[in-house]
Formats: C-alpha cells, sequence, structure tokens
C-alpha cells in the first residue's frame, strides 16, 4: 500500500513535507537549509523552466550568466538594497584550505584570506548593473533585455523545503531601458508572462498587484507579484516584478547618450520567479492520497500498468501497451509503461498517485477481450473503461481536460476565499476561522501595517491592479482609505 | 570595418581572447577568475547543453540537484581526493554581514562564524555519496544514474575565459551501480557520448583514451577521456569520464544488499564537461576574421542582410526576405534578417563574420531581378550567387555540408599533428617545432613521466583505447615499452 502520510486536515505542515519527500520531489541534505532536488522534482522544475525560457524568449529576451560571487563593496553602493540583502547571507573569506598540521584533516589556511570578502550571490542586481556599466554607451545599445537562470543563496533561518531554503534556483531578469515609460511597460509584461505562466501551466490562480512601500524589493520604486492561494488559507507570493527606477544605474554610474545626444542614467527593471513555485504546485493542488501535478509540466503524464496472470497473458498486454504507448508519444505524451514485476499493481497504483501522475491506464486481460481499458483520473479519482480505439486521441484530450479542471477547482476555492471584512473584530475573526485573502480597507501608513501585521502576522498582499475606488475607513486606525487592500497571512 | 583582432599566427593567445571578447561570448567581470558569459556565448552554451542532456536522456539517465556547499569535513573523506581538491577553493565561514560601527558600509559580522567551514563544490562526488547512502539499500535501488547541471568554482591561479575560470558551469554525472563490470561499461559508454557530442556537434576530432595514474581524476581508479587539438599543436583535454571503482562508496559507507543477500560496496564513476569546451569550439575553428562556429550548435545558422537603396527597393527586399525566413524557420533553421538601418551592410557583414555565423545571405536589388540572392559561408569563405526557387532547401543542405567539411577539415589538421618520435631529440624537435600530438615510447613509471613534464612542459593526454601493442624503448629512459603513448603540450 501507500506510504504513510499525514492529513491534510489534521496535520498541514507535515503533509506537506510529506508530499516532498515521498512524491520524490526532494530531499533534506546535510548542509543546512539546504535540500537536493530529487530526479522526479528536478524534471517537473525543468518543465517550468522551459516553458518560462520560452515565454521570455517569445518576449525578446535572451539569457546570459553572471558571477557566482559578489564582491562585499558591491552590496554597500545602493543604500536600501544593502538593507535588504547584505544581512544574512554566504560570505567567503578564504581561498585555500591546508592539511590540518595536528593531522585532523583540512583546515582553512589563514595565509589565504582574501582582501575583499565574496557574498555568495543573494540577487544579482549588483554586479550585472556594474557590468551594464560597460555595455551601454549609447541608446542604440537599449534595451538590453538579458535573463539569468541561477542559483542564488540567503541565509534563512527557519527553512521549508522549496519555499524557503538557504540555496534556491531561480530566474532573475534584468533589462535596461532609455525611458521610464518603457521600463515599467516591461516590469508591468513581465507581471502578466507570470501571471500567465501560473494560471496555465501551474493551474494555480494568481492576484496580479502591487505591494506596499514596506514590502517592496529592497531598491525597488515598484514592486508588482502575483499572489496565490493555498489549501490551509495561506497566501504565497508567486512572483515579483521590479520597476527600479534608475537607482541602481546611479549606483553603478551607467549612464547613457539619449537620442538628444544627452546623458542620462539608464531605467531598470528586474523580476524572478524561483523552485518556490513548486512547493506552490505541492500545496495548491496535492490531497490525501499525494501529489496532483498539471498535465502541461507533470514529468510524467499517463502511467500505464498491466494486470495479468502468467506469461502468456503478459506477452498479450505488452503488444496492446506497446501500441498505446506508441500512439501517445506520436502525439507528445510523456507516458511511461511500467511492467517491472517486482511490483504488484495495488502498489504501483498507490505510488503514481503518491507521485501525482495525471492519468493511469490499468490494462488487464479481461479489458483486452472486451476491447477497453479503465483510465483513472488523478485529480478527480475517476476511473472509468474507455473504448482501446482512439485511446491516444481520448487520452490528449483528458490531459487537456484535467488542467482546466485543475484550474476551475483552484480558482473556485480562492475564490470563495477572497473576503470583505469591514471591522477590526471581522477581520481577525475571518482570519483566524476562514483564512484566505482579507480585502480590507488600510490608512495607507507603515505604523498601521506593521501594528495589523504585529496583531495578527497578517500582511498586505497586494494592493490589486485596477482596483476599484471606494470609499471607507481603516479597519485599525478608523482613518479614511480609498480603496481596499487585500490581507493574508503568508508563507 | 571589423573590429580589430590580433592575428592568429603572430599573436595566438590574443588572437584567442579577441575571438572570444569581441564575438561577444564573454567578458572579463569584476570578481578575479569569474567571467560573464555573454548572450551569444551563453546560446550556443545551451545549444550544447541541450544535446548533451538529449544524449544523456537517451541513455537512461535523469537529472537532479545538488547543494553548492560541500561541510569541509566531507572532503577529508576521500583519502586521494581531498588531495585533488581541497586545496585551492572558496570557502565560507561566515553566514551574516552588519553595517560598519565604523560608518564604511558593511563588514563581516564575528558572531556569525560557521561551526564548520563550507566549500563551494569544486566537484560534487562527496555531497553526492553522502546522500546516495540513503537512497540505496537493495540491488533494486541500482543502478543510480543520476546527472546535474551546476556551476562550480576551483580557485585557479592562472585563469583564461573559458578554458580555466575559478567559476565555470558544467554538467557531473554520478552513478551507482551493483557490479564492477556494469560500472566499468558506463564509464565507457560515458567517454562515447562525449567523443560523439566533439565529433558530431562541435565538429573536433578527439582520440579517446585512458589517462596514466598521475593524470588521473582524485579518487578515480581510471580515467577515460577525450583529447582534442587545438591550431596552435597544443592539446586540450575535452572530457573525463571516471570509473571510481568502490572508492567514494566505501567512504561514505554506501552498501547494497545485492541478490545473493549479502551487503557489498556500491560500484561508481562520475564524468564531465564544461564550458571549457566553448573555448575548444573557438581554439579548434576560429580564423583571422573571428568565430567559426559549428552549424548544428551556432546560436544563429542563417543572417540575411538587405543591400538597397531608398524605401521603395527595402520594401521589395522586406518581401523576399521575409519569404526566405519564413522558408527557412519551417525547417527548423535559426535565422536571423537584419535590416537594422543603422549599420551599413559591410558593417554588418564583418559583424557577423566575427561571431561565426555560418551563412550569410546579401540580397541585393540586383540579385532580385535576377533571381538569385548571394550565399558565403562562413567557414570557407567561399560566395556564390545562388537561385531563389529552392534556396531554403539549399541552405539546409549547405548547413550539413559546413558541418562535415568543419570537422573535416580539423580532422585533417588533427591527423597531421600525430607524430611518432624515436629518439629524445627527435621528441623535442617535434615539440619545439610542429607541435601536436607526439606518439612515444614510455617506461610506464611515474617518474620518467614527471621528468619529461619539467624538461619539456609535455604530458601525456592518454593511452588511446585499442592501443596497439609494438615493443620498443622509452624516449627519455630507454628501459623497455609495450606501447606508444600520446603526449603533448596542453592547456
Amino acid at each position: 500500500m501507500s506510504k504513510e502520510i499525514a492529513s491534510r486536515q489534521e496535520d498541514y505542515s507535515q503533509w506537506y513535507n510529506d508530499l516532498v519527500i515521498k512524491g520524490g520531489l526532494a530531499d533534506y541534505s546535510a548542509v543546512r537549509g539546504c535540500m537536493v532536488i530529487k530526479p522526479h522534482g528536478f524534471a517537473l522544475w525543468e518543465n517550468m523552466r522551459d516553458a518560462l525560457d520560452k515565454m521570455f524568449k517569445d518576449t525578446g529576451h535572451v539569457n546570459a550568466y553572471f558571477p557566482l560571487f559578489i564582491p562585499k563593496s558591491f552590496l554597500s553602493k545602493e543604500a536600501a538594497h544593502v538593507e535588504g540583502f547584505a544581512k544574512e547571507c554566504a560570505v567567503v573569506t578564504h581561498y585555500r584550505l591546508k592539511n590540518d598540521p595536528n593531522g585532523g584533516g583540512v583546515v582553512v589556511d589563514p595565509d589565504a584570506k582574501l582582501e575583499e570578502e565574496l557574498i555568495i550571490r543573494p540577487t544579482s542586481e549588483t554586479i550585472i548593473w556594474n557590468t551594464y556599466k560597460d555595455w551601454i554607451q549609447s541608446y542604440r545599445d537599449l534595451p538590453l533585455l538579458i535573463n539569468q537562470w541561477a542559483n542564488v543563496v540567503r541565509w534563512e533561518m527557519r527553512t521549508r523545503l522549496f519555499l524557503r531554503t538557504a540555496e534556491f534556483l531561480w530566474q532573475e531578469g534584468h533589462t535596461a531601458h532609455a525611458t521610464q515609460t518603457e521600463a515599467i511597460a516591461e516590469s508591468r509584461q513581465m507581471l502578466e508572462v507570470y501571471a500567465s505562466f501560473a494560471e496555465e501551466f501551474m493551474a494555480v490562480p494568481v492576484i496580479r498587484g502591487v505591494k506596499t512601500e514596506s514590502e517592496r524589493f529592497a531598491g525597488a520604486v515598484d514592486t508588482y507579484c502575483i499572489e496565490a492561494l493555498m489549501q490551509d488559507g495561506k497566501a504565497l507570493q508567486a512572483g515579483t516584478s521590479h520597476f527600479l527606477g534608475q537607482n541602481f544605474a546611479k549606483a553603478f554610474d551607467v549612464k547613457f547618450l539619449n537620442n538628444k545626444n544627452e546623458q542620462e542614467y539608464v531605467w531598470a527593471t528586474s523580476w524572478g520567479v524561483s523552485t518556490r513555485l513548486v512547493g506552490a504546485i505541492v500545496m495548491a493542488h496535492g490531497d490525501d492520497q499525494g501529489l496532483v501535478l498539471p498535465p502541461k509540466i507533470a514529468p510524467l503524464q499517463v502511467v500505464i500498468v498491466p494486470i495479468y496472470k502468467g506469461d502468456e497473458q503478459k506477452a498479450q498486454l505488452d503488444a496492446k501497451a506497446n501500441e498505446i504507448l506508441a500512439d501517445l508519444k506520436r502525439l507528445g505524451i510523456r507516458v511511461k509503461y511500467d511492467d517491472n514485476d517486482n511490483a504488484r499493481p495495488g502498489w504501483k497504483f498507490a505510488e503514481y498517485e503518491m507521485k501525482g501522475v495525471p492519468v493511469r491506464l490499468a490494462l488487464g486481460a479481461r479489458d483486452l477481450e472486451k476491447n477497453v481499458v479503465e483510465v483513472a483520473r488523478r485529480d478527480t479519482k475517476e476511473k472509468k473503461a474507455v473504448e482501446l480505439d482512439g485511446i491516444a486521441q481520448y487520452i490528449d484530450g483528458l490531459l487537456l481536460e484535467i488542467q482546466h479542471s485543475m484550474f476551475k477547482k483552484a480558482k473556485e476555492f480562492r475564490d470563495e476565499h477572497v473576503t470583505k471584512a469591514d471591522t477590526w473584530d471581522e477581520f481577525v475573526k475571518l482570519l483566524d476561522e476562514k483564512g484566505g485573502f482579507i480585502s480590507a480597507h488600510w490608512d495607507g501608513t507603515a505604523e498601521t501595517e506593521d501594528a495589523i501585521k504585529e496583531k495578527t502576522k497578517a500582511t498586505i498582499r497586494c494592493i490589486p491592479l485596477n482596483n476599484p475606488k471606494e470609499d471607507g475607513k481603516c479597519i485599525l486606525s478608523g482613518r479614511a482609505s480609498s480603496e481596499r487592500v487585500l490581507f493574508a497571512r503568508a508563507y
């Protein structure tokens, strides 16, 4: 039977860890706060990466690669940035080990101390803008639309697999523009790319918004974000896109000659999503049997399991299964025929359910006589016998149907969990009893935002884009407010 | 006109740097020994990575991701490994910075010292085998065929763009097997994958061989390698595949229950190629006009440049060019129509030559009248007028022809530069005057190998696979030898 996992209702946090580990996505490592991404998890990330990479390239971006190391002094050049990023980070101070004179393995060689410490990049604005200085002279060099796929390190004290790890994988776009308008349009465009990706590929509905000043990226003028809702009613920031103004251009002295022949500072954006999104998929769709992966990015979309007694039946099933396999592959479907005879069908069913494979075909000798196969959907757990003629086309359609149905279900759940609160008591009650996003009036001050966070652990997730204006009173201070904002407890 | 570059004959080393930098592959960075891989260089690497990744997956491997950090004590666990890798490396000693109390930016927080230092991975055998310990219990868990695409750091004192940098990108395969035979077969198979990749994609002929004990990977029982020849007559190790025996299994206590129900140590291989291969492509094919890229991996395979006067001519050319563009794209060819009117055709020609684009189409108004287009090959610099009817098919064939022709040319050069030497004088003279691989007898001792290296800077690149037996006398010691080995000066 299935590996034991915690129930989502009873212990959400343990349930999440069980899905990640027993679903084969990741494992703890010997290094504090770092995880090992296992083959199933990495294949999922590869599919996500490839889809995003195509979207980036379709919008005119190219990839490049910048150093892992950032000279310590670079972090101090942008005043807000240093406050946000130059704190909890991995610091390289030496470049050599030597044999321990006391015979205890190797020790750091005190003679190999770096003149200036190097920081493992927590994000790459500083090293990239230091490079852009050499690449940009004139408006003809702009826009520069560059993305990087990389590992970054932030020394988090409390880590969670995928959601918050010391090292994580991500992409970071860093673009340079001749005008403010163009840079803002770029940051909005990339937010839209992220939103489309989350909804179309991950089947996770998101709210597009802008962060308050307190929640802004360190060094940004505006931070746009997409916010998703997990099944426990907590929000998860799924991606951010920053309009950086001329902050980094000024910090690294990156000017260009504009078309009026004047020197001007360059306008910037940066935007990123990370392996955290894998955690979002687990939390948004998983159930008590394991992972439920959206077909578009599932490493394996279909598994065929034979059910037989003896070699003769096996040979007949093999022939049919290989036919189906070939037909599915021809349609570009990722499929596996699992005829490993070390495991029984029931064990395999549980295993592929745990791993979130969207569709399972169980092919038995009696089915073959009736020219049908049992098709099981992972998301709804529906099973039915389907005619073998035209089965590949049927599966192809079913995968699309599952993708849509998963999004619809997640969206209904999300929509049910956006609730208005007009008083403080209502607000607190909703947070504690229902969770989700709470749409409430706020007086616009950081003090009130902090006080609410202090009292309830809820933060302002975003001010939605195209937010309707509405006069009201702040739920905490009672002061005047002109629009509602979205609060939630968040990962 | 073209950017100035050094002549290959007069200053090979400067010529190489010019090609890398002015060809848009990479740039120096602000961090000692680290480079920035620019978009053109990264696109080339992406094509190489994708081709290799497919070859790995076709041979049954899956990708995963392990931590960037290795606890210092791990490096000491395998006796030979620590000697080879635990010396010049980046050491993380602290995890926090704080504001300088004296107001000078940020400083390392002395209170945030790690209990055990972390090493930035120079290679990942240790952290991976420490993980495999938890993943392998029985022969049913084997083989484990895992690859990782990652950045690694080796603190090199003398760096060269792509060829030797402190941080570089690579893939490292780490497989675990139940038997010695299977592990050896795996390491040989991956050597063959590398050789096919080098020859079929990079158009670089390679010699498959095995390293002598002195040149072996630290921790390996046998190191297989592919060795390529550069245009200056120096060899370049292009990839290695190691049979690791049970060394790492013993170091990390990784045992499995074999099918006779006995505990046994697991057998291992590891194998890797890196961004160094980009340097090999530059050096193997480049000329005094710039890069010459093999069509199969060139980021851009074809560029179309319009030659016109006035808007009317331009409109006619646009229409035709877009037709050709669409036809080429339909065949899966990577093509660009460069109608940027800020640059003149001559400048564009030089620019695309510098970047190594395999085929250039120059489309002029007069050509259009004659229904032809001028097709220029980057490799041979041949130009000819080709009928526009069926031009896409023609180009498709031409790209293949260029790929083959580049390999043939490189192979002829290589074959001409494998020379036998039977005396010491001959050996030294060949090294100094002709270069290339020198096939000579060696007495099999590390002392003689070291002495030859000391005297001439030549190393034994490999003992070729399927090397014929031949009695002879060592060129230096005069002692008996049963086979020739290949010497060269190398990168």
